[in-house]
């Protein structure tokens, strides 16, 4: 994918990610180090527990989703970072042997009217299992660069 | 600590948990598995960059954030999982050598309407670095299960 700047992108665009399968080995492993409360990290208990299995934590949806996100490389060139989410909504759990793809919109795009080199975009992202459910949704507000001047002109 | 249940929280309480230190090495792991985008993992190119050196991936932020609430123990007894989180922000970023540790406060608790079995619980978590500046500002729903009837029985 070429380089894309702000001015690149348009309301209503939709990308898609490829897909990630989720390990029961990965998803103890990532709870282990970060949100090791039993129904992530203990098989035999999760069995017996209200959601009748183990499921991933909820930050390993998250983390999942931004890494299948940046594979695609669609902010490669401009990205600036992020100040916050907006609300995070888990509506299904993710379970050993699911496989989850991103369905990334840009549903907002302003200029900035602080900084002159950026635009300020808004994604909504839904993360979806191999059945087509949702579970994650999510929108991030995300700093873009503008085209670099230089390149403006030669392009003018 | 010893086992809480929903009817044991109440609002206002705040709980403030131990301190970790994000090191380089943490910061660029973290990123290259979840979040590679270069100010998170490359430190030269980082130098020049908007800010001026390495930054953590919020999600590290995030996971970091979780890691240390569920070392205080404070809803081990009685947590059944989250559905989602509130709007996140990261007012400042989080470079090599910071320690972070996590102020939460309990906002809200109301019955389940549907669930006899739980309460739902609203926290606000603020992450604090080591000078007190915020570098992350979230509020999570939680489940929290009611006093098993035995133990109330016990009790009464």
């Amino acid at each position: 994918m070429s380089d894309r700047y702000y001015e690149d992108f348009k309301v209503g665009e939709r990308f898609v990610s490829g897909g990630m399968t989720m390990t029961e080995a990965g998803i103890i492993d990532f709870a282990r180090q970060w949100d090791p409360q039993p129904f992530h990290i203990d098989a035999e208990f999760s069995k017996k527990w209200i959601y009748e299995g183990l499921i991933a934590s909820g930050l390993h949806t998250m983390s999942a989703t931004l890494k299948l996100w940046l594979e695609l490389g669609v902010f490669r060139a401009c990205s600036l970072g992020s100040p916050g989410l907006g609300e995070t909504q888990f509506p299904r759990p993710v379970r050993p042997g699911d496989t989850i793809r991103v369905v990334t919109d840009i549903v907002e795009l302003r200029a900035s009217a602080s900084k002159p080199d950026r635009g300020i975009g808004r994604i909504r992202q839904v993360t979806i299992n191999q059945r087509g459910e949702h579970v994650m949704e999510q929108e991030t507000t995300v700093f873009l660069k503008r085209r670099p001047l230089s390149v403006a002109s030669a392009r003018s």
